[in-house]
């Protein structure tokens, strides 16, 4: 069955591939995007407007948990991989510019709002570097007792992190010749990830040793942590979390955000000014992300194992589910055209991403990948706290 | 004077253009804009992470009061020309691909949500009219009984308009085969100009013959107009108006809107919620555009003539002027890079454009451009309501 599947599969990449780009051809990327094929170590560049793959950059080492950041002039692409390795992707050439392996193990990374640097958060040794995005050679190396993670850029050319271990929340300020660092000691039990808000002014952190999160005002001349939602979290009883809900999948929605709840089948309605609960949605499993279509109109939301072959979209207006669809096994991520007319959702274990409209939630293309699972479109590259 | 000020500013072009881009050369275009040239009726490419001007395209026509709109892959730009004229231009080959005259005065236009239709608003015979965005063939000519103008494009493949004469305003929705069409009988005296909010959801009319703005909840399956702001205007006193605020101009800094006042020397601020005013601020001059650095954190003005050689910064959270620059006679308008960590700022009357790092308020480049006025950063593509 697997090898079935396998042949299908390389037939279908085959096809998709057939007419790649010329690479001298003129092209624009404002359109294009880069597919993480987890089991493969590649990625696909992919059209959005011809719903096409158009090449390949195989070499890419552990993509397990990759994601990945463009640069200003949407050409390259930083690939951050679980084996620490960073990739500097050329998506034009459809070539590696550069490859080095910057740590033993590494979970994520963040471009800086000028696009010149690039930082990475390190499990082993801990602690997050910053690299040259022209050169990728080393600006700073900032160590940390811990795992780092919840790495995100803020506007000033500022980086902000958190440590596992420690609990602590740390701001990085590289504005000036030298990083100038502000520590928060501990801003709650086991932070696990976090978002900057999309107006770059708050960091959230989740945390996963207690209820609540911790919330930091970076506008805020002299900021102070303070804890939100405190009833969120797993609670009192130890209820198996499959996967952790991603919280850069917190969608700002109007005037709400909405929050895939932990554990429980539902997501959570927040007043985005006074980050106050006002609604809860009961949804068909547990959310993984909970992404609204820009404008806000709508919130699609993706499952955690065993119920992930689902995807339900939500009314931001009524709080209530108005489609639900069967994209296949293992739905792992999901992308918005930037101007929200189309998604993207990967079904890993049919190695393909299937093309939805959002106005007839009916599938109107699909391209072949090898277990795909994040899709990344250029237009990242001209928003803040990704 | 106005010869010796040609010649050096034709020195200057020279020297801009000196390493123009080869045509075959690979260019990404998310870091690309087009600033207009209203007095010759050409444009100029630029690079934004150069500073450099890498082209121009002439023979546009009248570009007095022009305005251009992105294709979603950020390749090709749809220039509105006062005359009535509409041309396709290609950025990356810098030619023009096509060039229509479709009206004999013409005023703005937009670009459908799916990047498939350009509708462009005319005054002479008044109307929309809305063309194929890969050929500019005629699709729709939707006349009305008088000038169009504020026309804005909203999700769902939709366009909104109003008409002056009769203060009516239209949705157009095009998503089927055939347009449908709401019409709103008279929302106001005089519609002059309009907005669609960055979530794509509500529409916002100026009104000059009465006090207020007429907005219309797009997202309502029924939508009714209604009045806000009814002490915004130009009041009982006929003042002198030396030039309407573009209502474009319109800024969403966190929970506030930022409003340029008509005639006084003043900003409003006003709740993004209920739309009540909240505070003012006093400006040097009578503000023209009040533009929100990305991300909300500051509003950047410019101002009518005579007043017209001056910028000022507005802190959002304290609503107090934080900075005051000089950039030169005639400032015609502002575009920010797409994270916020730039400012450009045309300055007509010394055919050039100023670039300001957003965080220290000083000037990091300058592009000598032949009296610029509106200036579009490719990114523009990625946004609603635009």
């Amino acid at each position: 069955m697997k090898r079935a599947l396998t042949l299908s599969s390389a037939l279908l990449l085959c096809s998709a591939l057939a007419a790649p780009l010329g690479a001298t051809e003129l092209r624009a990327t404002g359109d294009l995007g880069v597919i993480v094929e987890r089991a493969t170590g590649s990625v696909l560049i992919i059209d959005q407007s011809e719903h096409a793959a158009i090449g390949r950059i195989e070499g890419l080492g552990d993509l397990s948990h990759a994601s990945l950041v463009f640069s200003p002039d949407e050409r390259f692409a930083y690939v951050f991989g679980r084996d620490g390795g960073l990739s500097k992707i050329d998506i034009l050439s459809q070539k590696i510019v550069k490859r080095i392996l910057q740590s033993g193990n590494s979970i994520g990374g963040a471009i800086s709002d000028d696009g010149k640097l690039i930082a990475v958060a390190n499990y082993e040794p801990g602690g997050i570097k910053i690299f040259d995005a022209d050169t990728l050679d080393l600006v700073a190396d900032i160590p940390a007792e811990g795992k780092a993670l919840g790495l995100e850029d803020a506007p000033g050319r500022k980086f902000v992190f958190s440590v596992w271990d420690t609990g602590e929340t740390r701001i990085v300020d590289m504005s000036g010749a030298e990083p100038r660092i502000t520590t928060f000691a501990h801003v709650g039990e086991q932070p696990y990830d976090a978002l900057v808000t999309d107006d770059g002014r708050t960091y959230i952190a989740g945390l996963f040793g207690e209820d609540g999160l911790a919330a930091i005002d970076l506008w805020d001349e002299t900021p102070e942590p303070r804890r939100i939602l405190p009833h969120y979290g797993r609670g009192q009883e130890e209820m198996p979390v499959y996967k952790m809900p991603h919280l850069e999948g917190w969608a700002k929605a109007g005037d709400q955000i909405v929050l895939p709840a932990v554990h429980h089948h539902e997501v959570l309605w927040i007043d985005s000014r006074s980050l106050e609960e006002t609604g809860r949605t009961e949804t068909y499993g547990q959310p993984v992300f909970a992404m609204a279509r820009p404008g806000g109109r709508q919130v699609w939301v993706n499952f955690a194992h065993p119920l992930n072959d689902t995807v339900q979209v939500i009314d931001s207006m009524t709080h209530q589910i108005v489609g639900e669809m069967k994209p296949g096994p293992a739905v792992l991520h999901m992308e918005f055209t930037s101007r929200g007319t189309e998604a993207w959702v990967s079904v890993r274990d049919e190695n393909k991403v299937v093309i939805y409209d959002t106005t007839t939630l009916q599938p109107i293309g699909e391209i072949a990948a090898e277990s795909p699972s994040g899709i990344f479109f250029t237009a990242r590259a001209h928003r803040l706290g990704l």
